[in-house]
């Protein structure tokens, strides 16, 4: 049972904007923007970022359901995703990605663990300043996204199928606001 | 200097908004709904929130300019905001306002350190279901605010009449993103 009252049966950060969608419209124009608007980095590596941060911050609807959008993403290539949530560094990945991986787990900690080290070894593989912003504020975003579901105890499937098919549905449809009407 | 290329001597936040206005949009509008939209909390106690979680993130930028917009909008009571970040269980803060900073401390560690009782401890106080969402969803933005601006290392100034001038600003105008063109 969530911490409040929220709409039965309506899975994780949707029952809290239908709870209070003047700050949903902002929660998700940011997912919009940042997850599938322009940037150097794909949809598929964005949303395995997304993923990766919820999955250190333990919270199992946000890692499963963008994991789902990430592998879909990634089509023939979507074992990358559990790759990465098992192992970052014996990962498949390019190592301009687990460079910015590594980044991404330090915001994840604490802003001020990423280091001048970390900035220069994600440049040495091919990291430019757009890569670098876009990974810390999917980091960061995702520290605030896990913390609302998880801190109000939203409702959390189970079933691996559910979010399969959430994973298809934001990674074809993006981040669009639920109706407010159940 | 920041990790990145973004305009020089623009502080914090702001110098990251102009680096990229397409995510400065809706973190502004997030900040402005949650801070200064309709709430049973007061602007003074939101911000009060907000600069409480930030000193927990040790982020200097975002614990001065929200202190300082909360000093502002306490008025002659301004001194209750560095009596929290000094020593919030001996503050002269109502006990619904203190049950409240608890919850948002501890979504600032992790989502799911909220518990059922902290929960039960925040209603025997008062709290109703709004307040709780909106101190929770209030933590987790600046779990992320926090990170954005650290992760990036963007520019911190030093001067506290500086950020006096700040929260002045922020108080009085709420958050308006900055002209693109410095």
């Amino acid at each position: 049972m969530a911490h409040i009252q929220v709409p039965e049966d309506v899975p994780g950060i949707r029952s809290l904007v239908m709870f209070r969608p003047e700050t949903g419209k902002p929660l998700y124009d940011l997912a919009q923007v940042l997850l599938r608007g322009e940037s150097p980095l794909t949809q598929a590596e964005r949303e395995l970022i997304a993923a990766y941060v919820s999955n250190r911050n333990e919270t199992m609807f946000c890692m499963m359901s963008h994991a789902a959008a990430s592998r879909h993403l990634y089509g023939n290539d979507k074992n990358i995703v559990d790759d990465v949530l098992k192992d970052l560094q014996h990962s498949q990945v390019s190592d301009k990605l687990k460079a910015l991986l590594n980044i991404a787990g330090k915001v994840q900690i604490l802003g001020k663990e990423v280091t001048e080290e970390d900035i220069a070894d994600a440049r040495k593989q091919g990291a430019n300043d757009r890569e670098i912003h876009d990974t810390v504020l999917i980091a960061a975003a995702f520290s605030m996204y896990n913390r609302y579901v998880d801190g109000l105890a939203s409702f959390t499937p189970t079933d691996e199928k559910e979010y399969e098919a959430m994973g298809k549905r934001m990674a074809e449809n993006g981040y669009v606001l639920p109706n407010n009407q159940k």
